[in-house]
């Protein structure tokens, strides 16, 4: 079926190849990709805009003495086919296969592994700055999209990098997006780069306008606002880049592989850093995915002929948004942020009925945070939705802009608990442990899609920062029995003896099914929804720390700092003298793999559990 | 005295008065600051270079309807002055006095309490959006240094405001400094725009130009190169922000009032937002102040006519510092970075001694730690210092670059618990709940300044990541006794009975007097320096657990997911079934105030602990 791809298995191989060669693999590499995550699942789009520039990039460095970082990492589907993974990328996100992005322990060609946005400058900066020390050679050069760069951290390492005489490449790869439609005045500042001058035409223009100019003569400085908007992106038509001290080449065409080529060579041979200013177009190549690249940014499994079917699960991300539209359709002071994720967060309804009052950011958590925290100073009631992972990015300004004031900004805390795939850089398995130390910040998490809405519900009569977790995908339903008001109690599922789970978030469920298996096993287990983490139901506690020996705190984030230290902290006031379990997630960094293969592995399925709960009394 | 000051008691009290009259305003007011800082201690060179700028701000607008927001909020004090709180300036920063930050509950004037550096773009654009949102009218107006442009998270907000059409005045106060010498490009890039081209000259440059083009004719791009630079600053002072999509007024001289008052009447008529570029000197009108702003950014009690003495005390700093220096001239991969702190973090002698192996990175928390991880992961050792607040900033790149690569970058962690005058924003007092969660992290806190210089010595033979956390202020000395290699061990201090205090850091001095005191009460205690947080020291701990029944600990860091919360989960493991006290600082904001005064009020001196102690066993 193929042509070149078949003999690809090592950089060297794409140096062998000419142009035309290099196009037809191209195309092969396409139809690949495109194949091989219609079955596994994947990153699709991100990846299909990159082929060219992979390749070109390969055939003009070496790896791995010359070092690629690429930033996020997701992109980095046609750098692994090409050194020398293709064949496992039936494995791609599967429990113990290859990782969806780069992992040094997968390859000598990974050099730094990603996953969170923004970080590949410093990251090369770092490398860079290294070699120099070192007196070492090579090739630096980081690949970051158009919006990656709109987070903060990218900023800080281009003001130091312009700043130094180091010779590193930095790559925009420039498809105006993010996940969605990229936001912000950078992509503006791109966008008229693109459209106001193409760099190879930049001599005649300037020498055209150099023609006109003695007619022009003293009337100069009035005409030069109207022209000074096309005669600066003729003159440096990376200003803004240059400003910041680097060499700025571009715009160039990333699907055409000559032109990549030659440039990259010329490049090779400047001093200092450089950024090279990339045109791509997400998802190329693959009709659906070209149409909607946000469509196809991650996808699971789906048929080529007829694309991603929409789904028509109801997933907590869905209710959340639903009901924050419902909650803003009732009440005026209602805003939402997402910092790049409309979709992800399941924003994009309120989008669409409330323009106005939806603001995307941009990959900016810690924007976010304190922008969210203004609105809600000058009375406003914001809701940020945001990934539990991502949301790290903004832990200083939760603390510093929203908790000290103690001002009402509801975090709408997607993708807590193990994510499955993505893997170590995606778990959202710290965020009890990173919020609960926060003064005035209240902590909730549904047991299911009911609470969940109930929460949201709550949140707007509530005069401090509040946090909501739950969980990545469907939203299940175990009852629909609480009150409103009652929503910060803590619920009694179970009422057994001598054991009692205390569980909290989508490990509630997981309870239930413990307790039924102990059941058949002869044991009347309590089971208790704690609904409410911080300030945690005291009163409750303290009648299950009486009345049981035994008490087992289940929750889905990190053993340290989590609910189960916060709960024990209790019990210990408490002066409980029985035995207290903590389970959760180890101090240690987790895989990639299905949700199910996980809990199973790390001892939290329910079936696991309940032999764990029976090892205990035994 | 003072012939104006005395009667300025709101800022509708500087709108009566002339520009003569302001200018004397402005003289009386640096008197003032210097008289009254030289009492208190406090942030002194900014302030003295705002005194103009507040005066004009609040002038020409009406706070608190139109809304003034102070960038980090050391250079508040002007803004204080004039709000009515000039009587109360004997109590700045002193506990229960006036804090040396805006804040909310102080006065109506005081819109956001800030403390920390970069938000006031992201705040004051909430602010904005609010106000257009209800449909009310006012200017918001954020103060930021050129400092604090370096933190990434004001370009994500110049990158969100400059897509709005909304109103919003950003005053970029230009003094070249952050504490130290501002860096960066973004740094040299304002540097060329003060150099090159003051904007009133532009008119007349650009028609002088305008007149040799035409003898320049079809030379013009071969001359483009050489004039580029001028022209472009000369068309466009300001194209970085324009660009940006702000319009660009400036630069201004920040010490002429009339330009000033002049300036902001014509911004207020202008739509959309707006970033005027205003030209200050740090420590204006105090001489020791002018000719070493840095030294004079925060100071302690000094006598004016000798300016601030030369301390030559031993802080953890300096200890820190000149260790790494010795550790630095002995193993060629010791590499040192800061975020604009080269002095305060004991680093300055290191940054003469190695310039080319020191990094300061600007007000860059989260680059720094990504660069950090870049340079170990390229063979060197970095060592990253930082104060405990401002580490928060790169609490995601530190699980995301640092640990879950497992790459050897040490933390020393400066100001680690309660620092005192500085208050609620500047507490160290999380670390240890934040970073005890993140697996591969070695964490340790010394007792005293031996063990600080053993364990940055320790450090560089360990291949994982390591914080260090020290406190504020003069470094003590107990014992000098730790081998090396045991520094990851625990130190039984004192071997008592029944009850063991277990101590970290700081505390185990405080530790050793609770002992004394609760000696002469006929108990003897144990007393245990627990100098590795984690891994804890397992095995010391369980034979503690098994001699006594009461155990207490003791930390400078909050209670919930601190070091008394880890020593919990193991107790528990080991079943113990004694009683256990955890002290450390309780689910609140510490105000400021002397760290005595602090830890008296919230019982965490000796002789409250020794108290709480007698009491937990009667």
């Amino acid at each position: 079926m193929y042509k070149y791809l078949h003999n690809i298995n090592t950089p060297e191989d794409i140096k062998k190849l000419d142009i035309d060669k290099l196009n037809i693999l191209s195309n092969e590499i396409r139809k690949f990709l495109v194949k091989s995550v219609s079955n596994t699942g994947g990153h699709l789009a991100p990846n299909l805009g990159v082929v060219e520039l992979t390749l070109a990039l390969h055939y003009v460095f070496d790896s791995p003495k010359d070092k690629l970082i690429w930033d996020v990492g997701h992109q980095s589907y046609v750098h692994k086919i090409i050194t020398g993974r293709r064949e496992k990328f039936d494995t791609l996100r599967q429990f113990e296969g290859i990782s969806g992005f780069p992992k040094k322990s997968e390859s000598i060609h990974d050099i730094f592994d990603t996953g969170h946005s923004s970080t590949s400058i410093s990251v090369g900066l770092g490398l860079a700055v290294a070699r120099d020390i070192k007196n070492e050679k090579s090739h630096i050069i980081s690949i970051i999209g158009d919006g990656a760069l709109t987070g903060g951290m990218a900023f800080e390492a281009l003001n130091h990098l312009g700043h130094t005489n180091t010779n590193m490449i930095v790559v925009l790869n420039d498809n105006e997006m993010s996940i969605s439609k990229n936001v912000g005045s950078i992509s503006n500042y791109l966008c008229n780069i693109r459209t106001n001058a193409a760099y190879k035409k930049v001599k005649d223009e300037i020498e055209n306008i150099a023609n006109h100019i003695p007619k022009i003569g003293k009337t100069f400085y009035e005409t030069a606002g109207r022209f000074k908007n096309s005669l600066k992106y003729l003159l440096m038509p990376g200003a803004l880049f240059e400003e910041m001290g680097l060499k700025y080449f571009g715009p160039i065409d990333g699907h055409d592989i000559e032109e990549l080529i030659n440039t990259f060579k010329n490049i090779k041979k400047v001093q200092g850093p450089v950024l090279v200013h990339v045109i791509t177009k997400k998802g190329k190549g693959y009709k659906f995915a070209e149409e909607c690249p946000d469509k196809y940014h991650g996808v699971g499994p789906f048929r080529i002929d007829k694309g991603v079917s929409e789904s028509f699960i109801d997933t907590y991300s869905k209710i959340a948004g639903n009901k924050l539209l419902e909650l803003a359709k009732l009440d005026d002071r209602v805003v939402a942020i997402t910092a790049a994720m409309p979709s992800g967060t399941g924003l994009n309804k309120f989008q669409q009925v409330y323009p106005e009052r939806f603001f995307d950011v941009g990959i900016a958590e810690s924007h976010a945070v304190t922008f969210a925290a203004g609105l809600a100073a000058n009375g406003l009631r914001p809701y940020f939705a945001v990934y539990s992972t991502f949301l790290q990015r903004g832990y200083d300004q939760i603390i510093h802009d929203a908790c000290i004031q103690n001002l009402p900004v509801t975090f709408l805390i997607d993708r807590a608990g193990i994510v499955g795939d993505d893997g170590e850089t995606h778990h959202g398995i710290f965020d009890l442990s990173y919020l609960s130390s926060m003064p005035n910040l209240k902590i909730m998490s549904p047991k299911d899609k009911h609470e969940l809405e109930k929460m949201i519900q709550h949140s707007i009569k509530i005069n401090t920062p509040v946090a909501i977790r739950y969980p990545r995908g469907e939203a299940i339903s175990i009852n629909d029995s609480a009150d409103d008001k009652d929503i910060d109690k803590w619920e009694i599922l179970n009422e057994g003896k001598d054991i009692a789970i205390i569980a909290t978030g989508s490990m509630v469920k997981t309870s239930l099914d413990a307790k039924d298996i102990l059941c058949n096993n002869g044991l009347n287990i309590t089971v208790v929804n704690a609904r409410c983490i911080k300030p945690l139901d005291e009163k409750l506690l303290q009648t299950i720390a009486k009345s049981h020996n035994t008490i087992i705190t289940l929750e889905d984030n990190v053993l340290i700092g989590g609910f189960g230290s916060y709960v024990n902290s209790y019990l210990i006031k408490f002066k409980f003298k029985g035995d207290i379990v903590n389970m959760g997630w180890p101090d240690k960094f987790i895989e990639h793999g299905k949700v199910d293969i996980l809990y199973d592995k790390y001892a939290l399925s329910a079936q696991k559990i309940a032999s764990r709960i029976l090892d205990e009394i035994n």
